[in-house]
């Protein structure tokens, strides 16, 4: 494919996704702030070149992009959810105007290929609803607005310039070393600390049908988009998702190879923590993606969670 | 209303805004990047205050709205459609950053509404459409991809902070002193050159059938926009239009009233003409604008030579 | 030399050194934020390029840089004392900002050499002291602070880049075409208005010893420091003037060559004009230039009226 | 004081700023791009306030001084020493751009001072000189001048604006917890490797006479610069150093309280490592800070080891 720059690739996605690059014989140069290696990326260390910079940063970026001779920028990087209600003015300019430099960046260079990670929240908050690719964009949260701004001014360059821009959108992402906050925490953390040997409680209504996918089916989703024959796309950017499921059926899975875990339930019925899981009461129809990109979710519930423990007790998350 | 800050004031749409703001008695600063007033607004000299400030400069901007105590941001300036063709970077920055910069500004001060001007365009290029204000956006062009973007961040302000944001889209407007180039022109140069005793050639088919919008209206819709009782409002947003003609009916409806003209038509049928005014074949629906702000457009194709006349008689144009 | 782009091409002191870089078969392609010729310049139409843009939207400066196969850049653009007093991040944004742009597109590209406007006012707002290159900076107006700032810049871009920047600081400028504005108006207006066949009445001390430059002499400088072989360079910023006099001088000067000219003198002794006039009440020492770049000013005091009113009446000014 | 904004403040010198400030009894929020504290830092958790958040992002920044109330900024956020070389924009951008936003926000709220970290660097690289606050400034390194720049704008906006712009230059700092990387370590790593039972090699050369401070000193001289009068300040910025020395003398001056130590030499006699170190064979005349501000460093070489052992054994450090 080229040599690969991977934006934002010490976070959790951006991780997984260098890893399967990697594997796939990819050379893989990471545009990050911190040049540290995180702990879980020890495995990393010889087998990438690190950048020190910042997508905010334009000469930076053009610079990077120019004397490693990228051809594919994977652009991770981004301002997350809650933060970006935080800051709406921080998350403008990391998650916009960084994502206008990336194009540009392109545009100048000999890159060809932008890939990119949109996010199923530009449908809006509107629960239980079936979502295909063309259903009406209503984004309702600033990260969702940013995402939903990007999708389009990437869709422009790859018309006026031909950028072979690609992007995906995907429900809440689990998987090992995601970060686990009160509000968006359940879904990993009912995993991840059983598999540390740790008790987990549930705050989260745990009968509530869930949209989820397994981190390693979006670096997966994003592999596949890459490598999609052009004449078979009808679109830029693509709805995946893995499963629906409820934290009650996501505990029986774990136990089921890991009798030993203790998981607890304990609803937190308040308003904040209803909004902040709106994104995950969607079903988002992947039927395009298994079409265009011959492409299907390779973790079901069944099959996810031994490899989540593996992961963990591998050290090769966070 | 408060005090009023016009951004881009000097523009062909920003002018005939500030008088009729001013004809209701209202207060007026204007935010512009060259204080020099335009030959055609000398009447406004001791009516208006002029600030020289760039919407990109954001400290500039939030010094004008609190030194002003400003209740009210019209924000009219912009780069307009082809020159966001020409550089999508600086479209993006002064279309997209430096609205963000106005809903902040509005955000961390007294300002309580933003009006903005949208486009029809952000429905796309596909021809002969009756649109509605739920038909889903589909921007083509860069200008319309920045106008699209930013009416999801104003959406986002008035969700979450309260920001009293409204806007119009609406078609081709047309009006003494819009700039005459070759792509965009014929819809006023075929009443302007006349107007001016001189002869006029239209490019554009002369029999296609086109939506436009005379300048008073749009003026006149923002400001039946910004008076309409909130309660009333089903949507941030509305589409307006005037009527549907074609160049050939507009040459008799100016014929009527001053026979002396001469026009002429020689069709250019070329691609980049047809691209360059797929804005205009459109059919917006009134609709939604006509029941909740009780607003209709006054300017018929009949009625509206007479006034563009006079306007160019006045020497309040261009 | 190479193509050459003048960025602020169309101001006061950009019109002057085009003309004389046309005059030297050099290729122009100017750089201005409003396409439009000033009507004083109508004779560049056809020989040189135009491009719209803005020094501080570097992605646009880039491609125009690379697009037009730049060698020299000739940064005239700059935002001016009193707008700079009025906001200074207004003046950082552009003076600092954008010369960082100027500089990094050379960096990135085949640009070799950025000829560079600096001010006598770095030197601070002492009166009647003699200076020289080596004479300590002490910037007090906000347009000094930042010039001086970019001088160190472009002297790092040397010193790492190889980048041959190179500038020169000049008392007060007079010319035809200078903006006459209150406080920095009498030494062109004095010129001027005479030569425009009008009364001028002078505000400042008439007998109060000033340092002075032709704007044809500025140019002319930088051009010859754009000449001088590198070798023979002992700084990268050096100091010119013209001459040195006063009011009444100037007036007896003018009205040698137009005996009908009226002058009248009316000083204003507020604060604000003896602090706006505090950059011309120096002697920058020309030996440095002299020697290095075998540069002398070509007009003095008793040479220059007549070159002034030739160029009013030719219409290549204002 | 009032309530206090720390930018930056969990870098080396941030922690101990901040530690000084609580000590007195002041209230500190810290603003720093990620929120989570350093490990060196527990004994902070329930002292301290800590905004995420970028100086380069000014909407941020001016939120989060008028949200707290702040009346004191200590901004000591900046690219350093090697990243500035590395990439200038960066540097430009967070070391200029971010601390104009810094003097923005103040000039806009009721912040009354901002405290400044400037560097002995901005007097350049020619070895062996003593330098008093009147020497004039000759920046060679990126950092130097942006830095210099950033004094001449504080600076401006003292005298525009009133702004109580104060700030400090100072030698190469050494202190428990300082990054020890090959080209600027040693003057640390020999104190803080043998505290933590660790062998330390000296890279540079040990009998060259070096100028150094402690970071206590550092923090110490800030906090009396702020608590100085104002009509007692000649200037707004002032050189402080601790001592001289070599390292060959801080080695035995180690001994003498950590017997055990093992510290070994080997010259690295290369060009960048004269180069990198070339800030540190200044004498910088600490004449002016002890007859303004009544300020001596606290830390001989004879007194400093054993504070520093004891740094990093009670776990603050690193």
């Amino acid at each position: 494919m080229g040599k690969n720059l991977v934006t934002g690739g010490f976070g959790f996605i951006g991780l997984c996704l260098i890893r399967q690059l990697i594997e796939e014989g990819e050379k893989v140069v990471v545009y990050v702030r911190k040049k540290a290696l995180p702990r879980s990326a020890e495995d990393l260390r010889d087998r990438i070149e690190i950048v020190k910079g910042d997508v905010k940063n334009f000469s930076r970026l053009l610079d990077t992009v120019k004397e490693h001779d990228i051809e594919t920028i994977w652009h991770i990087a981004a301002t997350l959810v809650l933060d970006c209600e935080e800051s709406p003015a921080e998350c403008f300019q990391t998650n916009v105007m960084g994502t206008v430099n990336v194009f540009e960046a392109a545009r100048m260079t000999s890159v060809s290929s932008v890939l990119y990670i949109s996010t199923g929240m530009v449908y809006g908050s509107e629960p239980t609803r079936m979502i295909s690719d063309v259903t009406p964009h209503q984004p309702t949260l600033m990260y969702a607005t940013t995402k939903e701004c990007c999708e389009r001014i990437g869709d422009y360059y790859h018309r006026k310039f031909g950028l072979n821009f690609r992007g995906i959108r995907f429900p809440m992402v689990i998987g090992p070393g995601r970060e686990i906050s009160h509000y968006f925490g359940d879904y990993s953390g009912i995993f991840e600390m059983p598999a540390r040997g740790k008790p987990y409680t549930v705050h989260v209504d745990p009968d509530n049908l869930s949209c989820l996918i397994y981190v390693k089916d979006v670096a997966g989703a994003l592999i596949a988009l890459k490598k999609a024959d052009a004449g078979r796309l009808r679109q830029r950017v693509y709805n995946i998702q893995g499963f629906n499921t409820t934290l009650r059926n996501m505990s029986d899975a774990l136990k089921n190879v890991l009798p030993e875990a203790q998981i607890d339930f304990d609803w937190d019925q308040s308003e904040e923590m209803r909004l902040a899981n709106s994104a995950v009461y969607y079903t988002l129809d992947n039927t395009a993606a298994k079409e265009d990109l011959e492409w299907e979710p390779q973790y079901t519930l069944e099959k996810m969670p031994e490899d989540f423990i593996n992961e963990i007790r591998s050290g090769r998350a966070g």
